[in-house]
């Protein structure tokens, strides 16, 4: 950590400050220079409050020069993480496909779902049996039958299942579940992701609507602090200034990504966009990007078959899709 | 609810969706204007998925034109609501006035700046037992242990005590409260809110970092529709582009929350800016602006009384900063 | 234009407010509904100012139904543009591939990159002569003189040129320019669009860091509405909270652009990242998604080629990139 | 400036980048650290490509110490600036209160409207003769004539004239405006602000939708660095996910300019939120923040009588409002 003191502050208040920093057990280098003082803090800065050093009214700025996160940081895992869910493996070229439904509703809907979805090449199914709704009016999933039923359909088919969590106290029903998903609004639910370090389950841990690329990894770093290294990471969107589209897809993150962290890269685009006709090139452009994976929302509904889902695919399109993935992961990977 | 249909739509396409909106239990009023056609669905929308209906392929837009929040509509209570802590009361002309240190470290601390801020004129206590860090290196609070701290500070001063809660299993703990917080982070953890409607204790709820007021509003919603009324609104900051805060402080919402909803609406100064210096203007800006209250951090810890905390004020700043809080109540209430 | 009234406005207010309604040209169409009366206004409703019937303290919401852009609007040209500029040729399955350095900055510079750029399969060339800079202190580019070492460039390879006019004055200078670029910082400069609508040249308009896609469009509108249709959109990057690169991305906007107009639409991944490492991702993944051409910062100089310049590609990573680039319009084209 | 480099470097890398550095003019300051080398950069960095150097492959950070900023740096310039615009002062206690329509209509209209905010103690006269619009099709103002009906307005009451030039060929227009604006989509029109800098005249400089407190400084340097030192901030709200008002106020930004910089702050609460309702708590939370002074809408306007503009007040809410910031003055002051 780096700290930079104010033009003209008195040796005292130097002196009061390294003092009470050599007290928190850092060794503390100072380099004096024409128009500043600065000050390099060597040693686990870790524990070192930025903010407040930031504050004190000697201080021009402070700069951390090493990252908040270990276990996640590819500094220390150079080799690039195998996410194994079954025979299924995610990362270091092995291409995640995760498609299903947005909700399970039937065992018609989601068996029905598993078996197209399966045909076009997905290998893993996604459904949601617990489902976060910003209004208390809204169907909230058929919850632990809803787990139920996408056994069946794994049964049916052979496909890993992925369901997401929203509360500590239902893990007792996700014991049979391949992929925990953790919610973009669950992101810094802290004492959840401490919970899920502590399973031996691969978790999909998806990026808040505003939250930062380093406190995604600092998310991670709870999981993995806690002993469960098999974590995927999803960009799934962030919310701006921009309107026609639900969220904005951030796909600069996915390199980026891969440059601080070994772990997956998984690309939503169905919840980053919200509308299905921007699903295909979305997800082919994630492709190219470098994701390491996608994760997409196929449905088989009559009534959204008549009417077209406001941003899922039918299987039909899925498959045209998958295809094109395909060919573009022949280019890239 | 009104849904615009595309130009050129078949005469057979208009019905089938006609057929399938009254088959939601909905009227449709049919207005067949030059361009477009208009229609008009009344009766309960509440359960209409706005984003599918948009999407289908012969609609053009959708409008909802009643909003999706009954209980704390102004609409429906146009009297503001007082919420009552004990003697202290918040809203429709009563200004609540909570301060107190982020964390609680240890009994003298709290009981100490318990005693300076009420001599201030605070009407609450706030500190922190349960704290949540982004990273899990960070300390995370005093837990159950502060929870007694702040018990034994509001035995010393008589103030009723505000504390977050960041887990249903916490709840217990809970009990002897004054006020539960709901921080920013936790906004949608909609499990969270669905209990703490079931409490008859009043929620203090933080906006969180993205989300609009339609949103806040709806989690409110969610305490309420289970029965719990007694909520008070929390504007702290939103996350926007600029960089210079922590977060910007939005103070347009507390006029717009106001007109849309009868709860008090409080802000938070010091997590909003995270520099000590601009709290107090701030504050003041936020009382002129018609807040029914303000939560601002006070410490008097020595490392801090010595290096001045990040965003916390010292009792001496926070006494001056709350004599001009009332002299702006004096124009404005 | 859909004007929906607040519940209980009496029979008066609503007769005033259609009486100005008329007086402004409009025809309206009354519904009356349970809950609230829905006024549907008939005509060309291009000049009433939305935000004033908004704020009418007896309406409660406005819709506009038409988009206020109709030179650019796909709904009124369905066939996608084909821009020629000389032999060359953007849009409608004829992809751009625009590139060189991000200032011209010697005759030996600018003729080395544009034969390099050539030889990996460029169409155009890039090159800033007028630089907007955050700064007056900072170079501004060669100016006149960067324009005349541009056309030598051109005359060397035959490659059109692209460079950004900053200033109308400055307008005389662009005379024998091949494709005018209109900056980020100028896509509200109505005054220079309204010029640049006058001329018979193939403008570049970048998107705003902040602008909406009907912002752009609207942009685009100001030239056209002036008589000149050859206009091509950039996405170029928007600013967000995200911090780690210096724009974010938003590819969304290729497809989404393809629906509402008949422009091509280029992307700029450099300007978007302003990280070398993330441009060849990127500007597959916009490749991918749809994109009808990209630009790219590419430089042979010593001392970037010695250092790895914060943006830009060297001339070997610009033909590795070109040769992907291929590829995948083989698959999405 | 301090470049952090990378761990494990090889000594030759970092003599080459040494070298580069001392060629620029620097001398190096060098502290070897346990875990990285920092460089202390000494002398001009003002010319350094900051983005440039980190992108360099050995570097892993770099800071840049000294603002960029000299002319409006409070460092510099410990005294608040005072504007003289004939007998009326801003800044330093001077606290400007400038009034008036959006747009000027004709002489009736902003004479009336003229008398009335002078009536309610405006020390300022505002009226738009240039306007910015959005669409081509839109009013833009009665341009020259509108500042003829200015001039005749300021006769009528002494108001000092406030308005917008967006173009520097109308600038000979503009020789008897006593404060010319610049606008917020203009912010960064570099040649626009070059020019003003060569004037004999205060400027109102706004700041860009998009852009950061140091982006608005720059800006300010701009004009400043050609020898006019009268600028005037001014704080008109941001873009950001928030879509309830057309903008969000940054009301923090007032402290945090005057901490960087003399010059005057003023704040635009009417664009800001574009709802006439918000305008009075917002002007007054501004006036409670510290600004040193309002712009604000006012009209008179039968229709807007009959019909409550967007976001212009009327004159006599107006007065009412002018009376409470001058108690809130009394007491912030």
């Amino acid at each position: 950590m780096i700290v930079v003191l104010k033009h003209g502050v008195t040796e005292e208040k130097k002196q009061q400050l390294i003092a009470w920093l050599q007290a928190l057990g850092l060794r503390i280098h100072i380099s004096d220079g024409e128009f500043q003082t600065v000050l390099g803090l060597i040693g686990d800065t870790s524990s070192v409050d930025i903010d407040l050093v930031e504050s004190l009214e000697i201080v021009d700025s402070v700069k951390r020069v090493t990252e908040p996160f270990k276990c996640c940081n590819r500094k220390f895992h150079p080799e690039s993480l195998v996410v194994e869910i079954g025979d299924v493996k995610v990362g270091a070229g092995n291409f995640a496909m995760i498609a299903g439904p947005c909700s399970v509703e039937s065992e018609e809907q989601i068996v029905s779902v598993a078996k197209s979805v399966k045909a076009a090449g997905a290998t893993m199914l996604r459904g949601g049996a617990f489902k976060p709704r910003t209004s208390p009016y809204d169907f909230a999933g058929l919850k632990a039958e809803g787990l139920e039923l996408l056994k069946i359909a794994r049964k049916e088919t052979g496909l890993p299942i992925v369901t997401e969590l929203m509360n500590i106290m239902d893990l007792p029903l996700f014991d049979d579940v391949d992929v925990i998903q953790v919610g973009a609004r669950n992101m810094q639910n802290f004492d959840l992701l401490r919970e899920l370090g502590r399973l031996d389950k691969p978790i999909l841990l998806k990026r808040g609507l505003a939250n930062t690329l380093k406190e995604l990894l600092m998310s991670a770093e709870y999981i993995m602090a806690n002993g469960n290294e098999r974590v995927m990471l999803c960009e799934r969107g962030i919310r701006t200034f921009s309107d026609y589209t639900r969220n904005t897809l951030d796909l600069a993150a996915v390199p980026m990504l891969h440059q601080l962290t070994h772990l997956p890269v998984i690309v939503d685009p169905s919840h980053a966009t919200g509308i299905a006709k921007l699903v295909p090139p979305m997800a082919l452009a994630a492709t190219a990007g470098g994701a390491d994976g996608l994760i997409i929302e196929v449905h088989n509904d009559p009534i959204h078959a008549l009417c077209d889902g406001a941003q899922s695919l039918r299987p039909e399109e899925f498959a045209e899709l998958a295809e094109k993935v395909r060919s573009i992961r022949g280019i890239v990977a």
